[in-house]
């Protein structure tokens, strides 16, 4: 087929009309609640130098980033897979302030990869980070801004997923393992396997006692239950005791202020592992599975750029959420108007566009009744003045 | 300067508040704007196959286009370096419709070099495209539309400069030479130099009277004087002549509908010669010289995705128009709200946010005072009720 060479590459979208106008209207609405809670946006550049982009929270992006050569400096460059790193790199270099920062951003981030087989390489990112706070005060504004991004958006019934890195951090610090065996750990703990746990103590490679903590970690997802039978986890040490205490707290707080959102608790949930450092979560299309946002607290983000802060934020892709979200409401009213120069016509052409009509004027030898599609009415002389008419009058 | 590290590449910007604001509703307001005009909004990706973005239109845009492997397919990817070519193909193969069509769009686009020195390789690009309409119409309502987001921007006094390539296309044909020479032409157009037009007659390279006609195009450039003085050469080639006829019909419009623009006639310019077919344009700021916003026609530009239909537009670097223009007001109130776990607290707090008020909420060990660069009411506890309080009140 000839119009196959005009394919786009795999998981690269465009947006066409309708949905981009969609689109643009839920850009405009997030934008403004986000403005309403306080968040400053940031608009960071498609590219950067690779080291700035792979430094800190970024150095698990580099399979994913897509490399250029700079002609100009000869230097490498990269194109933005994530924008975390970036609000990271303008806390600590561009916008320094004491005290929390709030700043939200939205772009096409680019991936050589998508995350999941069949998932998109360009996402449209949108979210917000909240540096300089390290309590469960700005989780909980992160956690509680992320669910008003869906309920703007029109997703109701979404599930949110709590974690916290915390606890596995301190019970493989606790194994005294070695890393290759952490990254065994890692896996299995992806995958829930406790066959696979049973292998590595079999093996004499992880303690029985041990592996007794994380084969309870697997068990630890559900309802809110979860968090009262993982005392006995919390009684192990004060670091899984914080942990649980900060999950119970931002626990009661949701259910006080989001009654209807339903918890799920998964305390081996390791997303974004690497550079998380306390809560994780994020939200689930119910039915669907699918994620439609996550986030997170990832202290320290900005170490590498001179300037370790605390930070929690979310993102989403826009596209995502535009597609499953009750859209907007678009204007769907269109006015057809008559090619010519008469200046009343003109005129009123300009004035209804004033009024904010869209008006669609013919062009000369225009195939008649072209514009009808989108034209719900017409503009037309009569009594020597033009007036406005619905096409259903016409009829 | 450890700071340094964190540069960003020469050319590549990023956009931080306030200005970050000011853009995002420039944006919004444009894109309205071409929404009453009856545009429709297409959002092409950042990258496509090489192959895609460097046909046509895109041939001169080799050596400006960023080049990228696809790990999936193998194949040439580039990162687009202007989205005409991509208007081009969505017109072609994914909103092919009979008659006229009317594109918009803006995104990010990059570029391996500036345009010119000093200039940015991640301008904002913003434009509209009018397919499938051939007339002066067509050329007319995106002039007016280029001057239309002028105003829209807040931008007064811009003037325009106008020109049509097929002048010196057929000066060239008649003059009947070498592609090297044609080269050599070209550049002689671009600085306007008489003397090495001479040159190349005494080099014998160019017939003289062929020179006449070149020599004389040189010096057509002023204001619409310049059109009666171009009869002579519009009686050496009926083409030519037509050439001059579309410029005086559009000089006789804009003067009728936008008298207060200044129109400046420049036949020798051949801004986009190699894929421009008709009228040239731009918009200047008055004083910097600087280039606004600019475009043309370029009939068949989709022939290369197998769908030849005339074509003109134009197109914008919102940052620059941003940047230039009155900003429209950002709403610069906001209420600084106390830390809480009150839910009178918290429902004032909703409620005001729900009203369109930005409501800051203070977080737990906040340096005392931290909110209060942008705040400009504070929400205090009063009888028992939340309200929000004016700082002047206050103080």
């Amino acid at each position: 087929m000839h119009a196959n060479r005009w394919l786009l590459p795999d998981g690269v979208q465009e947006v066409l009309p309708p949905e981009s106008w969609r689109l643009e209207a839920a850009r405009a609405r997030l934008l403004a609640l986000y403005w309403r809670w306080g968040f400053e946006l940031v608009r960071p550049p498609m590219i950067e130098y690779l080291a700035s982009l792979l430094t800190g929270a970024g150095r698990n992006l580099e399979l994913q980033t897509f490399k250029l050569t700079d002609q100009l400096s000869g230097r490498m460059l990269g194109v933005r897979s994530d924008m975390t790193t970036q609000a990271a790199r303008i806390d600590a270099h561009r916008m320094v302030t004491e005290g929390p920062a709030r700043y939200c951003y939205i772009g096409s981030v680019l991936r050589t990869r998508p995350e999941e087989p069949g998932g998109s390489r360009s996402p449209l990112q949108i979210g917000v980070e909240l540096f300089g706070h390290a309590g469960i005060e700005s989780d909980l504004e992160v956690l509680s801004l992320m669910l008003e991004t869906l309920h703007e958006m029109g997703i109701d019934g979404a599930f949110l997923d709590l974690g916290h890195v915390a606890i596995y951090r301190c019970l493989v610090e606790r194994a005294g393992v070695s890393d290759d065996i952490e990254a065994r750990l890692f896996d299995i703990m992806q995958r829930k396997s406790v066959p696979d746990l049973q292998r590595l103590v079999d093996a004499g490679e992880l303690a029985a006692e041990a592996a007794d903590g994380f084969r309870q970690l697997i068990g630890l997802n559900g309802g809110t239950e979860v968090l009262a039978q993982a005392q006995s986890l919390g009684r192990l040490d004060t670091r899984i005791a914080a942990a649980l205490e900060t999950l119970d707290m931002l626990v009661t707080r949701l259910q006080r202020h989001y009654p209807s959102v339903p918890l799920h608790l998964d305390l081996a949930e390791l997303r974004g592992y690497r550079y998380k450092t306390g809560v994780v979560f994020a939200a689930f299309a119910p039915g669907l599975g699918r994620e439609l946002a996550r986030g997170g607290r990832y202290d320290d983000v900005g170490a590498a750029f001179g300037r370790a802060r605390p930070a929690t934020g979310f993102s989403a892709d826009l596209n995502v959420l535009a597609a499953l979200g009750a859209p907007p409401a678009v204007a769907a009213q269109a006015v057809a108007a008559p090619a010519g120069d008469d200046p009343d016509l003109l005129a009123a052409i300009r004035r209804l566009r004033g009024e904010g009509w869209r008006v669609i004027v013919a062009l000369p030898g225009e195939p008649a009744g072209h514009a009808d599609e989108r034209a719900t009415h017409d503009l037309v002389e009569s009594d020597g003045d033009w007036v406005c008419r619905p096409r259903t009058e016409n009829q």
